[in-house]
């Protein structure tokens, strides 16, 4: 017996928030969430224990990459992707399209798919609705996603319309073949549509009326990250959206953002968000450090005055480590390129991000978030 | 009131193995004992947590990387290198000498030191007897090394004599040092002559018994790790020197070594090892996984065959992540070129490390060292 997927249990009373529950195979998520990025099948530098401390719910895995490698005949003999990665909770996976746009010199889109060479070797690999979902059913993620064509930033409008009328008849293959692949492998695992539009108002509500049409499970926001246009624009082209999706459906929205980003989403009532944000700032010795009610502070730690400041990275960090390292510490050890400092600064970033939403929720939960959140979005 | 610095609880009947207590200022440490190498002031990928968790009970500090970074601006407005690394016992370190040697183009040795480019900017310094001393005790280890003048594998006898006989001159300047620092700053911490002697048992011996006549805390037997040497040379030199040095006190042997060669060290006197082995090696993807009574065998990772070996990374590691993540994963990880891969492996080879000195030690003590060594040392 399958239980409902999504269950809202509080709205915000003047925004479009509300805080649910998202029930999958592998696990309740508590929403709005946050999903780190486990690009590889790994979550950069961290381990399965430090991502259930971190209390991360679901992580996202990118079909494309982990499609290259390990490849399907390793994931398929592992039984799907949790086994292989020891991740017991939920997974979210893209449908491949975005690197496979983004990452290769030479990519064709036509209609039956996308035609691409593997960034690692060259070699010639051909993407279309149905293989994406089949490459999604072995790695077995909770939440599967419609391949859909991607766009470069600045397109017109006849461009655009072209790419959203064919990603709905994607839609519609990855929708077949899901259901397909269901019957055959009797999985309880849920397929995402993508409502398009890049920047045409017209055509973000068109697509997500067509979406809508074809029945998904919930539905991941996509293209509106593209860079270079106003938060303004992006925070109109989402909520022109989910002002037409069903309210009782779940909404990701695919690759933002900054935590201020999130919290104008959250009001505009997305649920779920994935970005590389705070674990590739990490990398770059880019931290995220909460003060008060989850506002931060950007701490550069590579900067000369943190040299000699023997203060601890996080005096408020639930790791030991981030509360007894010191900045000067660490800055140490991103200048001599130390493996360690990139999971220090891993941890740091991830647990404010997820910090975050678990407050947003909390917010939403105790009828404040009306009162919270444009006061939040000011700053900074 | 200081505390002897090394008592020996039980001695072997049949080779010059022993187990004993060292007291340090930062803790006592049980011998025999491997001890890890943090180079730039971090045993690489591995948190103060993971070592602590690793039973690490003193870890080895490069007195030449410190130096150039963070440097002993920082080093000292930390209060030493304990207090900026975060790691609360021992600590210790070596003079300098072997890394101006090895790790730079142009070094020139002469009466007065060592003058070296740095590896990093290829500026100018100088590495004298004093100047290294001076170093260390900024860093605060608990154990020091003297100066002492390093060698390419192959030399004659003559060079061998000078370099030996310069070597314990700078070994009783260091020494002087030492004593006016130790006045100067308080600090209850030791130093540790080093015999050399190249590949000739003569200097050797001589090496052994001038150090000796200097009256060291304890002894860092040098040079015999240079490579390409038959084992049994590398082992009968240390005997030559082993059978000089007073009973009573401990004695290190600088870089080596391999699982056997510890054994058979340890059979011939010595009580500290330090070795880029276990953590290099895991780098690399080659990784010691115990069998039985510490035996080994190598496991290596990238190989093909472990793509769809689904068993664990080692079964019997106290390491839940070890115990879960499978071979293929770890391959995975390490073909990814994976931050994770790098400190999985690093752990396990570290805990082999470990495990094995603390081994040898419960031999010793429970009067089975005897009966166990050979049988270990034939294997492989």
């Amino acid at each position: 017996m399958k239980r409902d997927l999504f269950k809202i249990v509080k709205k915000s009373e003047k925004t479009k928030a509300r805080a649910g529950i998202l029930s999958l195979s592998h696990g309740d998520v508590l929403t709005p969430i946050f999903m780190p990025i486990g690009t590889q099948g790994t979550v950069k530098s961290l381990t399965f224990t430090d991502l259930e401390e971190l209390n991360a719910q679901i992580i996202l895995g990118n079909t494309y990459h982990l499609w290259l490698r390990p490849d399907l005949d390793v994931l398929s003999s592992a039984g799907g992707l949790h086994n292989f990665s020891s991740w017991k909770r939920p997974i979210l996976t893209d449908s491949g399209g975005f690197q496979a746009f983004s990452l290769t010199k030479i990519s064709k889109f036509t209609e039956e798919g996308v035609e691409f060479r593997s960034h690692l070797n060259g070699e010639k690999r051909f993407l279309s609705p149905e293989k994406s979902i089949s490459i999604q059913t072995i790695i077995g993620s909770d939440i599967a996603l419609v391949l859909d064509e991607c766009l470069p930033a600045e397109i017109t409008y006849e461009v655009a319309r072209k790419a959203m009328e064919r990603t709905i008849r994607w839609a519609q293959r990855s929708k077949d073949e899901f259901e397909k692949l269901r019957l055959e492998t009797n999985h309880y695992n849920n397929l995402f549509g993508i409502p398009q539009g890049a920047q045409f108002e017209v055509l973000r509500r068109e697509s997500a009326r067509l979406t809508k049409e074809l029945d998904f499970s919930g539905y991941s926001i996509g293209g509106v990250a593209n860079g270079g246009e106003p938060e303004e624009t992006m925070y109109s082209q989402v909520l022109s959206q989910t002002e037409i999706l069903e309210e009782y459906k779940p909404r990701h929205l695919l690759g933002v953002g900054t935590p201020k980003d999130i919290v104008q989403m959250v009001a505009r009532g997305i649920d779920m968000f994935d970005c590389v944000m705070p674990t590739r700032n990490a990398r770059h010795g880019s931290l995220f450090i909460g003060v008060g009610d989850s506002q931060y502070r950007t701490l550069r730690i590579l900067k000369n005055e943190n040299a000699t400041d023997f203060s601890p990275i996080n005096e408020n960090s639930k790791f030991i480590e981030l509360r007894t390292y010191s900045k000067a510490y660490l800055r140490h050890l991103f200048v001599s390129k130390e493996l360690l400092a990139y999971r220090l600064a891993t941890l740091n970033n991830l647990e404010y991000y997820l910090n975050l939403t678990e407050l947003i929720r909390d917010k939403i939960s105790s009828d404040q978030f009306d009162s919270w959140w444009e006061g939040f979005c000011e700053v900074k």
